[in-house]
C-alpha cells in the first residue's frame, strides 16, 4: 500500500503542477529535492510571482524509521517505526477575487519491533478561504468534494464537511479560516472498509481537486481589482499565518520535529498585513465574508 | 504593592507615548479603554502611519479575579485569586535601518482564601531586533540595560541579558529573533533582595527604555533606503511574527485565555512578506545580520 500511494502522489504531483503552470501561463515551478537525516526526503515545488499565482507548493514527502518523540507522545507508545507519505499544497492567487486553496493527501503506517504493520491509515482533505465571497463558487468546491465522497458513502460528505469547520476554525478570531471542504484522519480498515477501500476513497479526492479549484480561478481571475481590495486579501492573510502558525497541529508538528522549514511554511502568503482593530464597514462585500466565516454554513 | 506599580505603569505609559509622539513628529497615538468581563481591563495606546513609526502599542492592563484554568495548570493550583498588570510595547519603525524595539514590564500577585497575597512576583525586559546591524547600536541599548542592572546587582545583567538570548530564540529557525537585552521574570522577595528592591530594580529599567531606544532612532531615521531594504525589513518581520505566534509564551497565553485579541496582536508588523527559501547574498549587510543572530554574542 505504501509504495502504491508513494506513486499516486508522485503522479498526482506531476498532474496538478503541469496544469497549475498552464493556468498560470507566466510563472513555473521550481523544484528542490531534499534528503531527511533519519530516513526519506521530499520533492518541493514551489511557484512565485506568477500572473495567476503570486506564491504556491505543491510538494510531496515521504518520511520513515524511527518513530519522533512527539509521536511517540501523541499515539501513547514507548518505541516503534513508521512510514508518512503525502502531497501538501497551498496556492495564493495574485487576484483578491481568487480564493486561497489548500489540500493535503497523507498515508501513515506503524510497525512492531517484527517490522509488521500494527496500524496504517490515510487522512487529508482540501479547504477553500476566499477573500471576497461568490457562493457560486463556495457550492462548486463543495459540490466536487461531495461528488467524490458520495461514491463511497452517503455520510462521509457531511462528516467530513463538519470535521473541516471545526478543524479551520481559528479560535482566538472566534472565525473559520476560510469557507471549508473536506477534512478526513485516522481512516484506517474496519468491518465497514478495507484499507484498499480506503484507497480508492482518499485518490477519488486527489482527483477531484483540479475540478474543485481550477474552474474558480479561471472564472475569477481576469476581475479587475483595487488596492483596496489587494489590502483586504493582505489583512484576511494575516489570518491565514494566525490559523497555520498558532493552531495548525501539522504545522506545528512539523516545526517541533525538525521537518524542512522551508516546505513546511511554504504555506504562508507572500505578502501580508496587520491592521491594529481592522474592521470592514457594514454592508461591505468584506463583512458579508466575515458574518459567513463566523457561521459556517451549507452549501449544498 | 499592586497600587504603586499600577501607578508607576500609568505614568511610564503617558511619558513613553509623549516622547514616542514628538520623535515621530507626524502620527499621534490614538486611544482604547477596555474591560475584561471576568476582572480588570486595560488601556491600548497604538501608532499607525507615522513618519518614524508604522505601527507601534504602548499599552497597560491590569487584570484579577479568579485564576483561569491555563494559569492554575501552570502554577499547580487548584483554585485562587490573582491580580496582574503590566505595561506592554512594540514599535515597528518605517525605516529598515532603525531596529523594532519590545519591552514589557509586569507585576503578579497570588492570594490565598482569605485574600492574603500567596506569592508576588515581577517580570519583564526589553530587546531590540535590528534589520541591518550597527555594532554601535547594539553596544549603546546593551550598556543603557547594564548600567541600569548593575545600580542593583553585578549579576543582573550577565543573567537576564543570557536569559533573554535564550528566550528570545526561534528554535525552529535556529536563530535568534534579535540582538537581545535583559528578560526577568519570577522576581520575588528572597534572602537578598525584598519586594520593595525588586519593585526599584523593576521601575530602574522601565525608566532607562527611553534612554535605551531614542537615540538610536534619531541616528537611523533619516538614512535613506530602497525597495530592496524594506522587503528584507519585510521578510525579517516574518521572523518576528513566527517567534510571536509559534514561541511567544505571552502571545499564546493572551490567545488562550480570552485576552483582547487586537491588545495582544498589535505586536505583529504592519506589512510582511514571506518568500521561499529566501537567503541573503554571501558577504552581505544582510547575511551579517543572520550571523549575529546565529551566534548571540556579548555587546559590552
Amino acid at each position: 500500500m505504501k509504495d502504491k500511494f508513494f506513486t499516486y502522489i508522485q503522479e498526482l504531483q506531476n498532474t496538478i503542477t503541469a496544469k497549475l503552470e498552464e493556468l498560470d501561463g507566466k510563472a513555473t515551478f521550481k523544484e528542490d529535492v531534499w534528503e531527511r537525516k533519519e530516513g526519506g526526503g521530499g520533492k518541493t515545488r514551489v511557484i512565485e510571482n506568477g500572473a495567476v499565482f503570486e506564491k504556491g507548493g505543491v510538494n510531496i514527502s515521504k518520511v520513515f524509521g524511527e518513530l519522533p518523540e512527539a509521536l511517540r507522545k501523541q499515539f501513547g507508545v514507548k518505541e516503534g517505526n513508521f512510514f508518512a507519505c503525502g502531497l501538501s499544497l497551498v496556492l495564493h492567487p495574485v487576484n483578491p477575487f481568487v480564493p486561497t486553496v489548500h489540500a493535503n493527501w497523507r498515508y501513515f503506517e506503524m510497525y512492531d519491533d517484527k517490522a509488521n504493520i500494527v496500524t496504517q491509515w490515510f487522512g487529508g482533505g482540501q479547504d477553500l478561504t476566499p477573500y471576497y465571497l461568490f457562493e457560486q463558487d463556495a457550492k462548486h468546491f463543495h459540490t466536487v468534494c461531495k461528488n467524490a465522497c458520495d461514491k463511497h458513502h452517503a455520510d462521509f460528505y457531511p462528516k467530513f464537511k463538519k470535521t473541516c469547520d471545526s478543524y479551520f476554525w481559528n479560535s482566538h478570531r472566534n472565525e473559520a479560516r476560510g469557507i471549508g471542504g473536506l477534512f478526513f484522519d485516522y481512516l484506517k480498515q474496519d468491518d465497514q472498509f478495507s484499507i484498499e477501500q480506503r484507497y480508492q476513497f482518499v485518490t477519488e479526492i486527489g482527483n477531484s481537486f483540479l475540478e474543485s479549484y481550477v474552474p474558480i480561478v479561471k472564472e475569477r481571475k481576469d476581475i479587475t481589482f483595487q488596492k483596496e481590495h489587494k489590502n483586504w486579501q493582505e489583512v484576511r492573510r494575516g489570518r491565514y499565518v494566525e490559523f497555520n502558525l498558532v493552531h495548525d497541529r501539522g504545522t506545528l508538528f512539523g516545526l517541533k520535529t525538525n521537518g524542512r522549514i522551508e516546505s513546511i511554511l511554504m504555506s504562508l502568503p507572500p505578502t501580508v498585513q496587520w491592521k491594529y482593530n481592522h474592521q470592514p464597514p457594514e454592508g461591505s462585500e468584506e463583512a458579508k465574508l466575515v458574518a459567513v466565516l463566523e457561521n459556517p454554513k451549507e452549501w449544498i
